[in-house]
């Protein structure tokens, strides 16, 4: 049906990395180049051209196609990066199109959350389940759906905005003009900016002389300084796994999916995450019907991206 | 592909209604019978079996399926309904089986909400888009998914659920549970309780009389005396409308659907509803990605629920 291998790539703002991944969502090759992202779309096109040529090697033969995983704005559908805040001057870029030409294989665009929604659904923590949520917890909170077997995009491609949930109205303003979104209580980047904002106004933690010195503590930090007792940091903490379990309680009743899968940074806690979570999800939501997804940490780390852009890539192509 | 007529029926504690439906989604024939649910789920059965008879008439041998909207908990899947507030005594009662002999047509049965969102979908206020979210905004709130045509029922067919999603964290008391649910804010009985609760603690407003006389003002009352210009009434009115704005920003980032369907007693206010909703959506949603639903009133009323069931009845049929 398709040709067996496929090459994912994840295109960030600093490095783009690549594998050459078989059928089975397996990395048979894996290398990585500058982005060089201040030399303009078409040197960087032109990178990842090379790269798709080095991963392929004696394979190119047997390559299906190629999937790119992009920050957004972007749309699957047109095949256009609208904009990216990592990749300075991009601006309506056809990728798709112009990446297809450049290699000579079909090439697919895909928002980066979602590839990796849909590699931890093909082969990470969902690959026995039809129907998941996906959260990467990381600067911000992006997010992907799959129901049966499909990435949902919805209809502009912008499906999986998980983070931009309302999760407190009237809550804590955010960048995309909203106030209260989960990404301003329970990303990685939050969970630091709040701990520091309650330092400054004045509470006592462990953390008090970094803040003074004009750092920002990271979750790893915070998440540190709340295990060994810190009164501010495990109240943060504690806070943001709240949040986290309010939109997991709301992702149940909407889809009703097998499974919830928290990706990103954040899941370095590990139980320190997914216990605070899944006990504040018993207490908040439901019990009146055994219908509870699984919640679980992603296993595929930044793989899941580079498996979910080339099986996407792979699965549309002709 | 399919015969093309089917039969849908909405199963309720003291009437069941019923239609004959042909593949547009028209309604041909239209007729109920009392329920008579004290009498056990032997004897409505035998009721809902002779209603498909009589709605069949001579169409008997075109009759691709029978399709029952009903109340939950119940399973699509398991074709059971495990309980029903409005049918004492039924528990656990294989619907789907019983009724398919009782009529010798393969039948099938799902959640009414479900059933109403796909009616509105395959012949109401969706009939042009692939993906909606309906929400059915009555005594409580209930709702269904459709994506890429297909009604999302999730794992334990418990998907839809709109009503439970939590909008105001350690909210309003909901017997689901749960604190904060949406349907305690924004249902038509919500409403009404609402400002009784108001007034009893002492706020002036029109309705006062029949509050104190032990009346519970309904959805359309409050709305009536709002528009009059009653304080409390329009306070309360227009803080539902909110819930639903911020409940349709978090549909529109998950989901990403072409349309949002309201439907329900509460869609009788018409523009007193859908613009307020529409108001606050607009403020409290992002304005930075042109990727809004549009947000409209559903147009079957309470015939969508048969037509849907019919719809997802006839499409399952072998």
């Amino acid at each position: 049906m398709h040709a067996s291998l496929a090459i994912g790539i994840d295109l960030g703002g600093t490095f783009i990395k690549g594998g050459l991944i078989d059928a089975d969502g397996a990395v048979l090759q894996r290398d990585s180049v500058e982005t060089q992202a201040n030399r303009g779309a078409e040197h960087v096109i032109a990178r990842i051209a090379d790269l798709v040529r080095r991963l392929a090697g004696e394979h190119r033969g047997h390559l299906a196609a190629v999937g790119v995983g992009a920050p957004g704005p972007m749309s699957h559908t047109a095949g256009v990066i609208y904009a990216a805040p990592n990749l300075p001057g991009w601006k309506n870029v056809p990728l798709r199109d112009l990446l297809s030409r450049a290699t000579g294989v079909p090439c697919e665009i895909e928002n980066d959350a979602n590839a990796a929604a849909y590699g931890e659904y093909r082969a990470g923590a969902g690959r026995q389940v039809r129907d998941l949520v996906f959260l990467t917890l990381g600067t911000g909170i992006g997010g992907g759906v799959v129901i049966g077997g499909q990435l949902v995009r919805g209809k502009f491609d912008n499906a999986g905005e998980v983070g931009h949930m309302i999760v407190e109205p009237d809550g804590r303003p955010c960048p995309c003009g909203q106030a209260g979104c989960l990404e301003r209580y329970a990303s990685a980047r939050a969970i630091g900016v709040r701990v520091t904002e309650a330092i400054r106004a004045g509470a006592k933690s462990a953390l008090q002389a970094r803040v003074v010195a004009g750092e920002e503590p990271d979750a790893a930090d915070v998440q540190r300084a709340a295990d060994a007792g810190d009164p501010v940091c495990r109240r943060i903490w504690d806070d943001a796994c709240r949040y986290l379990a309010l939109a997991c309680c709301n992702l149940r009743h909407l889809l009703n999916p097998e499974l919830i899968v928290l990706g990103g940074g954040l899941i370095n806690a590990g139980a320190a995450l997914l216990s605070c979570v899944q006990t504040h999800f018993d207490r908040v939501c439901w019990k009146i019907a055994p219908d509870a997804p699984q919640i679980v940490l992603a296993t595929l780390g930044t793989d899941a991206g580079i498996i979910g852009a080339a099986a996407l890539a792979r699965e549309s192509a002709p």
